[in-house]
C-alpha cells in the first residue's frame, strides 16, 4: 500500500452528483482554495481543503507528499470521441479542400474516408500500434488521461479487429485509460457500394457477434448520415449492439438533419455526437432520455463550419461532453486544452462548463465516470497541474498546452518532449 | 569560416522580390523537392534544388552536414507585432470578460492595461527581463527566430527605457533576433487622465529624445483609438518619430474607423495593425503607400469579435503579415502556428499567403527583410523543420506545435521542454 498526499493546491472539480450534469449543474464547479488530494495505490481517499484532508486520515501518514505551490489543479481530461487509430494523415487532401475542391471531388483522386480505410487495412499491426501510440502519447501531454479511441477504418472483420487489438495495447501498453469503440458502420466499403443494407447485415451478422466474442470493444457507434447510413440502418445496428451487451452512440446531424438526434434518445444511446443539424425537438428528447452530447469544435472550425450549438444544448438541459474528434480527415488535433478554448471563445460555453463537458461529462459518455472525470473519493487520483491560477488559463494562454503536469492514479507522468 | 549544407529537405518559401508580397504575389510560394540551403557562418550562400546548391558551391567542402530526410522547411517565423514585455498575466480579468463584465467595470475593478502599467512600473528590471525571456524561448519554440517586442506599459519616460533595455537585452542574450518599438503612446496614463494633449507633448518632447539618444528603439508605435489617442495627436507623435529617425507604426481602426489606416498611408508608416474597423478607402490608400497590413487574428479570437478583412485587404493589394499580438490583455498567446491556423481557416487566407504573411512580409513590417523571411542567398539561415508534408501542416494539425527543429543562423537550437 502506497500513501500519498498531494498538499497546497487549488482544486477545481466538477461534482459528481452520479449522473452527467446538465443544464445550470454543468457549470457548478467545486473550488478548493488550499486543498489536497490523498490517494492510495492510485486511488482518492480524500480530497478537499488540506486541514480535512489530513485530519481525516489520521493517524495515517504518507509514503509521499508533494507540495503543489498552490497551483491550479484540475481532473485530467477525458476525451470520449476520438478516431486516434490510424495508419496516414491526409494533409494533402486538407489542402485540396482549402482550395474549395469538392468532396466529391476528393473522393475521385483518392482522397476522403476510403483512403484511410485503404491504408489500414495495409498497414500491418505492429506499425499501426506505433502510430496510434505516438498519438496517445501526445495526447497525454495535453491532459488526455483517458480516451475512447473508435475502430471504423477496416471495414472488414478481420480489420476491425485488428484496430480493436492495437486499441487494446494502447491501454495495456501505455498510462491511458482506453475506451474502445467498435464503428464498423462507419462508411460503406467499396465491395458493398450501392448495397449499404448488405454492409449492416455484415455488421450485425458477422462483425458485432465476433467484436462481443473477443470481449474487446464496450460501445458500438454509428455514423448516421445523408449516404452513409439511414436512420432505420442505424437504428438496426444499435439495437443489435445494445442486445449484444455493447454501449450505444451515434454520429448525428453532422451535415443534414435527418433525427439521429432523436434515435440516440430512442435507443438510449449514451451519447450522440456532432449535432451540427440537430432539431430543437430531437434536442429536447435528448434531454428527457439523459443522452449526452458531444460536441466537437475543432471539426467544425477544420471544416471551416458552423459550430454545434452547445449554448443551446445546456439551455435545454442537454448534458455537453467536449472531444477532440481526433481523426485524419475533418479534426486532426489530439489537443483538448485547443478544443477547449474553442469551445469557451467560439461555441460561447464559460469555463466551467467546458471543464465539465471535458472531464466528467466525458467520463459518463464513455461509461468511465465512476472511476475518472472528477476529483471524488473511490476515483483515481488523474489529475493535471496547469500553469495559470484558474481553468481559464486554457482559454486564456490559446494555442499554448497550458498542462505542465500530468498525474495518472497518483503517479506523476514524464511527458514533454 | 564554417560552412555547412542541409540536404535533401522540401523547401517552401516566399520569394523575396525586394518590397512585400501584394495581391497575387502574397500567395507566390516557391517549392523546390529535393532542395538544399548551403550557409558559412550562418549565412545563406546557396539555396535550391540540391544538386545545383552543391555544383555552385564546388569545391568547397562543407563542415558539416546535415541530412532532413525529405522534411518540409519554411523559414523561421518573424512575429511582427508583440508586447511580450510584461510582468504579470490578467487571468482574472479575462475570466470577468468572458462573464460579460464591461471594459470599463474591469478598469473600475484595476484591471485593464494601466494594471499592467502598474505591475510593470513596480517590477524590477531583472525580473522583468526573466519573464520576457521566458516567453521569448516560449515563442522560439512554436517557431518564431525574429520578434519585434514593443514598450508602452511604462508610459514615463523611465519605465518605457527601463522596457527597451530588457528588450534589448532579450535580443542580446537569446537566440532571437529582436526588433525594439517605442509604444509610448499605447494608452493614457493615470497621472495624465483628462491631459491626453499634455501627455502627447511629453512623448514629443521628452521621450522620443530620449530613446533616440540612446538607441534603443528602431520603430514608433501609437494606439489610435477613441478614448486613447486621437489622429491629430498620433499624426504629430509619428512625424516627430520619423524626423527623428524611428520608422513609424499604427494601432489603427481596431473598434472605430477614425481613420488611422489613411494615417498610416499618409505618414508612410511601415505597417498598420488591427484594422478591422478600417475603411475601404483607406486600404487603398495603404496599397497605393505600401503599407503593411499587420492582422491580429488571435486578439479576434480572444476578444470573441470579428477578424480584420484579410482578403478583401490581399484583393486590394495591401500586404499582408500576420502577429500574435502577445499581450496580457486582448490575446495571450505566443504561438505563431496558432496564429497561422487562425489565419488560414477563420479569415480565409491560403496556406501560402499565410506563409508569405508569417515570414516574408513580417520581416518587412519590422524592417528585417534583408537579413530573414525567406530562404533567399545572402539572408540568415533561420529556418524550421516542420512535422508535416508541406506548410499546410501548420493549419492542418490544429492546436499542436508542428515545429519539430528550429534553426537560427544554421545552428540548431535546442527547444524542447
Ligand atoms: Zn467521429
Ligand atoms: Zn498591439
Amino acid at each position: 500500500m502506497i500513501d500519498k498526499v498531494f498538499r497546497n493546491a487549488t482544486l477545481f472539480t466538477p461534482v459528481d452528483r452520479g449522473r452527467p450534469q446538465a443544464g445550470p449543474d454543468q457549470g457548478a464547479v467545486r473550488v478548493v482554495e488550499k486543498g489536497a488530494i490523498w490517494c492510495r495505490d492510485g486511488l482518492i481517499q480524500a480530497v478537499g481543503p488540506e486541514e480535512e484532508v489530513l485530519r481525516s486520515l489520521h493517524p495515517c501518514v504518507p509514503d509521499q507528499e508533494t507540495d503543489l505551490e498552490g497551483r491550479c489543479v484540475i481532473p485530467g481530461f477525458v476525451d470520449p470521441h476520438t478516431h486516434l487509430c490510424f495508419a496516414a494523415t491526409r494533409e494533402r487532401e486538407f489542402s485540396l479542400r482549402l482550395q474549395g475542391v469538392e468532396y466529391l471531388e476528393i473522393l475521385r483522386r483518392g482522397g476522403g474516408i476510403l483512403s484511410t480505410v485503404r491504408s489500414v487495412r495495409e498497414t500491418d499491426e505492429e506499425e499501426l500500434f506505433l502510430a496510434t501510440r505516438r498519438r496517445a502519447l501526445s495526447a497525454l501531454r495535453f491532459g488526455t488521461t483517458t480516451v475512447e479511441i473508435k475502430s471504423g477504418y477496416g471495414l472488414d472483420t478481420e480489420t476491425e479487429l485488428k484496430m480493436l487489438r492495437v486499441i487494446r495495447r494502447i491501454g495495456r501498453e501505455t498510462p491511458l485509460d482506453v475506451v474502445p469503440t467498435f464503428l464498423g458502420a462507419h462508411a460503406v466499403p467499396e465491395e458493398y457500394r450501392d448495397r449499404s443494407d448488405a454492409f449492416v447485415d455484415l455488421v450485425i451478422e458477422e462483425m458485432i457477434p465476433a467484436v462481443v466474442r473477443q470481449g474487446i470493444a464496450r460501445f458500438c457507434d454509428v455514423f448516421c448520415e445523408k449516404g452513409v447510413f439511414s436512420v432505420e440502418q442505424s437504428r438496426r445496428i444499435l439495437q443489435a449492439a445494445t442486445a449484444a451487451g455493447l454501449g450505444a452512440k451515434i454520429h448525428a446531424d453532422e451535415v443534414h438533419d435527418l433525427g439521429g438526434a432523436g434515435l440516440a434518445a430512442e435507443v438510449r444511446a449514451v451519447s450522440a455526437e456532432h449535432l451540427l443539424a440537430a432539431s430543437e425537438a430531437n434536442l429536447e428528447a435528448m434531454a428527457r432520455a439523459g443522452t449526452i452530447a458531444v460536441v466537437l469544435p475543432a471539426t467544425a472550425y477544420s471544416l471551416r463550419k458552423p459550430f454545434a450549438p452547445a449554448r443551446t444544448m445546456i439551455e435545454l438541459g442537454v448534458p455537453v461532453a467536449l472531444a477532440t474528434d481526433c481523426n485524419p480527415g475533418s479534426s486532426y488535433t489530439e489537443s483538448m486544452p485547443f478544443v477547449f478554448g474553442l469551445a469557451v471563445l467560439l461555441t460561447g460555453l464559460s469555463v466551467e462548463e467546458a471543464l465539465t463537458a471535458a472531464t466528467l461529462n466525458a467520463a459518463y459518455a464513455v461509461g468511465m465516470a465512476e472511476r475518472v472525470g472528477s476529483l471524488d473519493v473511490g476515483k483515481q487520483a488523474d489529475f493535471l497541474v496547469l500553469e495559470g491560477e484558474t481553468p481559464a488559463v486554457i482559454a486564456y494562454h490559446a494555442g499554448v498546452n497550458p498542462v505542465v503536469q500530468v498525474y495518472k492514479k497518483g503517479e506523476r507522468l514524464k511527458v514533454k518532449g
